[in-house]
């Protein structure tokens, strides 16, 4: 009877909104496109390598698996394992999501490829483990340690971030209706340009009025208060200065909000912008609004439209080999 | 027949613990017991007289109607009445807990008056229309306008201001098991002073930390998490600076976690402390601890220990009169 090993693993892992208005650095929610693939396989070299990168903007990223955010988070999981013997690992990365566009890009990089190798490996963590390291590699290219996008895209619906060290990530329920339009402009802002504009004082009042919201949005995810979702969304500390950076910003709001949405902010540190809305026809109006005025002043864009991805990260392919076929070879 | 015409009513409002730890000016819960009583009855005389004044500190409170937070509270209620004849009304306060022991005081005597008076109106409001009067009545005495306190003596367990302007309140949930101690050294601090030592900006890393919390904790509440409700109380932003108001303040709440308690921190603007338990248990061991810390310290002091209170304000008492007997007499 032969037996059967895993030779090579696919794995998916969405993109995600980070912040939700209020929710600076604490809240996220997965959605369903745009997110990245990545490929693991055992190697005969020790270590983890990046063996290809896929997509439009693949040279820009680093192929040394220490400078690239799926090399490190894969890098922390083999360390974390309790074993002496750490296999060789290859991966192979297929970027399907545009780079600092603030959809989480590196975090889904980071997620896709733990989850890839952690079932190569037999599943020696369960897939909340799994987390820190793909923070970890996250690390490396935003410079910060925030898991709000990584916890996202890992589990799939809303997650909320009570501390990042130590790491508590709490899973937050997700109303069926709720549905996500994305704009995506086409221009790049680099997450740590976007950290840097911020203050670093903030008014207590200023402060009150946001956890007040923070607050509501986490009690209206729980009572599927789809009113209160949109009136709580509100972000009076960031979102005020980081739409500076954002051509056309208020105009974009503005329509989505005339167009039904609930509720629109800053997508993580931007420039692209997500409105919620109760259904999917309304997000497709919502979602036309918000490409009419990017069209009117002359940006190019994407655009997507989604519910709230309750999935994260899954499990596209897999293929096996059999062991004893192997070392009849 | 006789028709039956409410002569006088006495109702009850709890105290409360506004804050909650992390949650400055958003949150609050209702307790047992200490609260105030308010007798209200209809009067010869035009507009809204207080009569009489009980308790132990009577002699600290206003008897004018527009000085005294039970007064104001009735005025902007009878300000509201869609009539054109605005009955007299009398008023009598049995204050039975302290001053500016931060348990919401004042919002207990004038929730208890406007509860008082809506019923002796054949209740005109429902019990959450009556929030706005009891808030302008607070107003009166603490100089600002905040509905925490107010919200959980009138409508009882856990509640949550996502906005005092416009005014918009949550209902949260209330765990079951989950007991409150406080202690109210017996020194007192006005709340102005307590507001007056605050800094105005925070830092945007405090802030984070904070609102992570304050999610957390209103999450914590619906998954009935005990331990995440302890987690959740920390906060980093006011406690640290009030605290220094509080003799002791640091051994007590020490002695408390010691003894068992999910978490402790300063209720409303102090001096009063409280801590949250899972079980009446604990909350009698927590008790004890607090309360040993206190005496060592060479202070005075009292001592509350209730479940969280789900009811708010009550009615406690009704005496009504024969119309017709009257209009014979």
């Amino acid at each position: 009877m032969s037996k059967e090993k895993i030779q090579e693993v696919t794995a998916y892992a969405p993109g995600s909104v980070a912040n939700v208005g209020c929710g600076f650095d604490v809240m996220g929610f997965a959605i369903n496109e745009p997110g990245d693939e990545v490929t693991a396989r055992f190697s005969q070299h020790d270590g983890v390598a990046i063996s290809a990168i896929y997509g439009e903007n693949a040279d820009l990223l680093p192929y040394r698996a220490d400078k690239n955010t799926a090399g490190v988070a894969v890098q922390a999981m083999l360390n974390a394992l309790d074993t002496e013997e750490i296999p060789g690992i290859e991966i192979e990365l297929n970027k399907k999501m545009p780079l600092g566009s603030g959809l989480g890009s590196s975090a889904a990089s980071a997620v896709a490829a733990v989850v890839a190798v952690n079932q190569l490996l037999g599943n020696p963590f369960t897939k909340k483990e799994l987390l820190p390291f793909a923070v970890a590699g996250e690390h490396i290219s935003c410079g910060v340690s925030h898991a709000d996008n990584a916890a996202a895209s890992l589990m799939g619906g809303f997650i909320f971030v009570r501390s990042n060290n130590p790491l508590e990530v709490l899973d937050l329920p997700t109303p069926d209706e709720l549905y996500c339009s994305i704009i995506h402009p086409d221009i790049e802002i680099r997450t740590e340009d976007t950290r840097r504009i911020l203050r670093k004082q903030v008014s207590l009042s200023d402060a009150v009025t946001q956890w007040g919201n923070v607050g509501a949005l986490v009690a209206a995810l729980f009572m599927e208060d789809y009113e209160l979702i949109g009136r709580s969304l509100h972000d009076s500390i960031i979102e005020p200065i980081r739409s500076i950076l954002i051509p056309g910003y208020p105009i974009v709001k503005e329509e989505a909000i005339k167009a039904g949405a609930l509720g629109c902010s800053i997508s993580g540190s931007g420039p692209s912008i997500f409105a919620l809305s109760r259904g999917r026809e309304t997000a497709e109006e919502v979602s036309q609004a918000m490409s009419n005025a990017v069209k009117n002043i002359g940006m190019s864009y994407e655009i997507y439209i989604s519910p709230v991805n309750k999935n994260g990260s899954i499990l596209l392919d897999q293929k096996n080999i059999d062991v004893e076929n192997i070392s009849n070879q």
